[in-house]
């Protein structure tokens, strides 16, 4: 019976597919960027979803050709690695495209015949993948097991197709991604299981908050028998002659009490006479098993598998405030999947209830609108500036976390996760996020808390764990290579862009004094300025250049003396909030244009990480040579921008390198954070709609239309409402205004 | 204000004991048995009680003398030794008196000053160790606090004397005597904390039925700040090379939420001006955290430390049945010790509410009077026989306990511990139990149901978890060396002596081809009487003697082939249900003294374990001879048992070495387990009055008089009601009739 209610669903769905449009969900790869380390996963998952329901494929090694990539044989910090082939079960939490190796645990596995728990031996290749957005499935080869997941914002569901025989679902605690370990479990009958998972410790930052995660778990049909396992650490001392078990996997069958331990599981058991398809729901919560156990019961509780499927892929196709014409499927694949990347993090982290987690307080919030997932060194540069256009009300909802996160802890966040600072990367990018969407006209949060909040971070001399080394930063106007602060040419550029970012809105706040003091202080990145080198260059306290200088040194995140993440070629141009102060030190736009087109042609130039990602567009300040940065932009997206695995230049960091391909595709870019301009390039589509938010923009939509095609990849002319427009910048006041951007673009430069 | 309030209480206290009469409990020395492997511990306890709060110092080893005993270092099966010198805390679940590491978790400890959550720094040399039955108490040396602890059922109180200055309570789960590793903790306020800690797989058997015990702690003072501390497993994969906090212990300052690891603790801290009382406060379940609390507000509440001592006291007053008058205040102090240490196991094991974790079905069971630690295999010879007599009630609820048990787990227990079977030791013990029960007149249980459970282990011959071996033992009448089984020619006579007691409970029930089957078979070790050695001796399948037969092998715990902790010496008299037919197979009396004198004067005769341990009574059937009992048992109590920390043989053994002392010091022993008989021999007290429950037994006391003194060993004549008596022996039946026994001694043979 049940079985035949989901054929028929299965029926109307593939009906509905096959004779409907393809709507923009239907367009989503989930699998771009799960390889070339862009650390996306291809799991179930709904627009901010606190669940996921990735595959997990990283946990074993072979030195032959099977499985690759293992997580802890190296650096790897998703779950899930297209090349792979070892799958050893699904993650329920998960992070996308970032840069450390965290959560990937509550890990599920359905297998069949003798119950197994160690995920090397139980684990399987499988084929017949898809992904979707909102939906993963595979065939496990092992126990021919079709395993399907999808997934609501804090709850999600699986669905076995087991063979007729004995089948188990295991639910392993000990696997994991993180590096932390710890669970517990406690079954509480032949349907139901809930438990308690230890994370943290993301990029080896913070150990001290490592916290937990809550579950409930509950199955369609009651085991006829189930358990626990535990295998407890080897013991070591004289009394581990005693112990024949040392070491061994203890089953626990029946077992309904609580069960503690690094490595524990539980399992459940079914003997079924005919093929049977089984569901698991599990529900999530950082504050409570009860909290898990509301999340799921509200968001799913009697739904079937198809319904919040269908709910969620409905989900998605409204968030996909971009409609597009022209271009190809694999254009509109990238850019969907694009967008897509850009609206799984930052999160939702609070409860159904609205209980959440604080960030420092170790109290229980309430909001509804709790954000996590703050990767702001990345984010800053064009990620918050897109959610601002296309979706205020979210990027409000962040900046009111952020302010929470201010309020909680005392400081804005830098690299927040699950309210946990990771204290990850350098600079002060909240500031920057902050100013940038007041600028932008989203004013609809304290901007006095906001603008105490980055002149505390900015003014703070002692114990500042944001602006580190911020003392030497006021006195010299520059990081010294003595201070001790990692990188510090690239933490003064980033100081110099907050600093901008806050002056900007000093002035728009009517506060003279702060907007020169922080205008001044923001282009003192100048003193680093290497006259030979035409670079910026580390420098001592005593004003002395650093030598040897390899201005080479920190490409491929090599560690190196001045810089984080990269070297002088993919920093120096990283001010762009000063672009013509530094051309003039560079001697003039020949002098820049030439050591820019250096860094291109030369491969200096990183498209995989953030310090010189607005490069291609610093053409648009040089008169004539516009044309480059629709070439650049253009070459940049053919090359690192496709419809594979591999189809990320590296990591997604969080979806910036996705924002930078959704601009790149509708023909504009916030090229200064903290400016509420964009610069313009050439569209790829012939029409682009955005559905505006009303409650903020004056109009419903803006729509970019272009005479785009392979070949079209240059702009002729701009009009604005089919008046021309002779400028390659337009200020964000000037862009919702308007209702049309229509280019005219040509073969040619 | 609370200080003064305690003074006022302890002036009271000291008041009432320097001007009272000295009661029973006030002569209860808790430290004996702590060394000597005696195994006891010295900490507070209830009657029976599930939660005790022992000093904990086993685990700091150096090679010099200061901490001889560290439990990791050697088989160690209690919290404390008296020798060792380094404490680190006091842990709230224990045992007392068995042979394996088991417990001892959940360990609390005082400090002062900064904040160390390694014992190995934390812990301390401590003096003025004060203990009586219901109360502990020893100054710390390092931080100058005095820590004093008394306990109800099952929760218990300690109390810490704060000089002024900082100060820290420590609640430390990852130490523990038990070899399971695994906690949970979760900070509800600054006054209160909850937790789980896995325990199990005493004597290192059933690791799979490792189980949680729960607990809630609460003090009386708001800690200033608090948090959890996690000391993780070092990590060893490549990824360690960037934890530079890898195997160092985090502090979690604050977290309220669930921390779960194998080594975590929580901690409270003050900043106190001055000295300061503060009490913690805890209660334990191994059903739930829920229980735990409730058994603690139940329990104690609001009381006082002084009130529950005072209750808990009083508790022990009521349970000590036995007055005495005569003999020395060290007699009175051994005897009262003992009986106190016969009310420790087997404890109660059900929550306040009744709820407790049935054995096997992973269900919840309901019942106010389940116990837990049956220790079956030592407290079948002399231990239950001295509770049917003294606690019928008690001894009832044992006996229902084991039937439970058998509905619960299929079988009768063997040695049972908080409702797992851990199948340490050999034979049929529950049987002899059961039987001896009823036989005794105890009959309030369903026999029916304990005959159906006894028969069901004795004749079950595959897969029989208790009688392992039992086909062999019914086809050849003895366990051969051939069959696998662990000491053959002890399990055979251990076999023997449960069918014994089965025959005798047939024929009381009238099963007469039982009593016929099982009292033959009884004797069925017959068969391995050597008569060249006039001992039993290991035989293979075929009927072959086993050989080379050395029968010294096995003495001190030494394995060897025929014989469970003991050898050829020990275990050859281990017939008590057939005296005369060894006699007679050892060539009659004379050959059966000779031997008997041999073992004792050869130092065969192990005081400090169970097979021998009714030898000394051997000589009352030996016409003439009974004098040597009498001298037998003086010399071995005079020799073993004193008023000092080794005041015990050997392993207290839940009671089993202290019933021996308590019949030999009252003059009667059950020598035959499943017989209800008692042997005589000379009373250590001028008159020593029984209290009896009139519900059970005819009189309401039962006196024993004489003119014991040092001298006054041997007896001369006795009189039962005042008539000449004429037999070293009286049956149970008889010896409750009478209202007094009456011993003239003498001091000659």
């Amino acid at each position: 019976m049940q079985l035949s209610k989901f054929s028929l669903f299965a029926f109307l769905l593939a009906f509905q597919l096959s004779f409907s449009q393809k709507t923009p969900a239907d367009y989503v790869n989930p699998f771009i960027g799960t390889s070339n380390f862009g650390a996306t996963h291809p799991g179930a998952i709904a627009p901010r979803g606190m669940l996921s329901i990735s595959p997990f494929n990283v946990s074993f090694y072979t030195k032959g050709i099977e499985n690759p990539l293992e997580k802890d044989s190296r650096w790897l910090s998703n779950p899930y690695v297209n090349e792979n082939t070892f799958l050893t079960g699904f993650t329920h939490v998960n992070m996308s495209g970032v840069g450390c190796p965290e959560l990937g645990v509550i890990i599920a596995m359905p297998t069949t015949g003798k119950l197994e728990t160690n995920h090397l031996k139980y684990g399987s290749t499988y084929k017949n993948e898809q992904a979707s957005a909102g939906y993963y499935s595979t065939h496990i080869d092992k126990y021919n097991v079709k395993a399907e997941m999808t997934a609501s914002m804090r709850a999600g569901v699986s669905r076995y197709h087991f063979p007729k025989g004995e089948s188990n679902v295991l639910i392993n605690l000990g696997l994991g991604l993180t590096n932390e370990q710890g669970a517990m479990v406690k079954i509480i009958s032949p349907t139901e299981v809930q438990g308690v998972r230890m994370v943290g410790s993301f990029c080896y930052n913070s150990p001290e908050l490592a916290y937990p995660v809550y579950f409930v778990a509950k199955l369609s049909k009651p085991a006829d028998s189930y358990g626990v396992w535990h295998k407890p650490e080897k013991y070591e001392g004289v009394e581990a002659e005693w112990m024949l078990y040392n070491g061994k996997t203890r089953l626990k069958e029946g077992f309904t009490r609580e069960v503690v331990g690094d490595s524990i599981g539980a399992y459940f058991r079914y003997k079924f006479d005919k093929e049977e398809v089984v569901e698991m729901k599990v529900g999530v919560s950082y504050v409570s098993i009860e909290n898990a156990r509301e999340n799921l019961e509200k968001e799913i509780g009697n739904k079937s598998f198809t319904e919040v499927y269908e709910q969620t892929k409905n989900e998605w196709n409204k968030q996909f405030h971009v409609a597009l014409e022209g271009g190809t499927d694999n254009q509109k694949t990238i850019f969907y999947t694009g967008l897509y990347h850009t609206l799984i993090h930052p999160h939702i982290f609070n409860d159904i209830n609205g209980d959440y987690p604080q960030s420092s307080t170790n109290k229980i919030g309430k909001s509804n609108q709790r954000y996590t997932v703050f990767s702001l060194w990345d984010t800053y540069r064009n990620y918050h500036q897109l959610m601002t256009l296309l979706y205020p009300e979210q990027q409000l909802g962040m900046v009111r976390t952020m302010l929470d996160i201010y309020d909680e802890s005392g400081w804005l966040p830098k690299w927040e996760l699950n309210s946990t600072e990771t204290f990850t990367m350098v600079g002060d990018p909240a500031s920057i996020v902050l100013a940038d969407t007041y600028l932008r006209g989203l004013t609809d949060f304290n901007i006095e808390k906001a603008y105490e909040a980055m002149l505390k971070g900015a003014n703070t001399l002692k114990n500042n764990p944001i602006r580190l080394g911020v003392e030497e930063y006021w006195n010299l106007g520059y990081l010294s290579v003595d201070g001790g602060v990692a990188g510090p040419v690239s933490t003064t550029q980033e100081y110099n862009i907050a600093d901008f970012a806050i002056a900007q809105l000093a002035k728009k706040l009517g506060k003279k004094k702060d907007f020169e003091r922080f205008s001044k202080q923001s282009l003192s990145y100048r003193k680093l300025f290497d006259k030979q080198t035409k670079l910026l260059r580390p420098r001592h306290a005593n004003g002395k250049w650093y030598a040897p200088f390899n201005p080479e040194s920190g490409a491929n995140f090599e560690k190196n003396v001045g810089y984080i993440e990269g070297n002088a070629w993919q920093y120096v141009y990283m001010v762009t909030h000063d672009v013509k102060g530094m051309m003039q030190m560079m001697g003039g736009a020949k002098a820049f244009e030439k050591q820019l087109d250096y860094i291109f042609d030369k491969g200096q130039y990183d498209m995989a990480n953030e310090p010189d990602i607005a490069y291609p567009y610093l053409y648009n300040y040089i008169k004539g040579s516009e044309w480059k940065t629709q070439k650049r932009v253009h070459d940049l997206i053919e090359q690192y921008f496709q419809n594979k695995p591999a189809g990320l230049p590296g990591n997604e960091d969080t979806g910036v390198m996705s924002a930078w391909l959704i601009y790149g595709m509708m023909g504009f870019y916030p090229v200064s954070p903290g400016e509420p301009i964009y610069t313009f390039t050439s569209p790829k589509f012939n029409k682009i709609t955005l559905t505006l938010d009303k409650k903020y923009y004056p109009n419903d939509e803006l729509t970019i239309e272009s005479n785009a095609s392979p070949e079209n990849i240059y702009i002729k002319r701009i009009f604005i409402d089919e008046k021309p427009y002779d400028s390659y910048f337009i200020t964000h006041e000037q862009l919702k205004k308007a209702k049309k951007i229509r280019f005219e673009l040509t073969n040619h430069k």
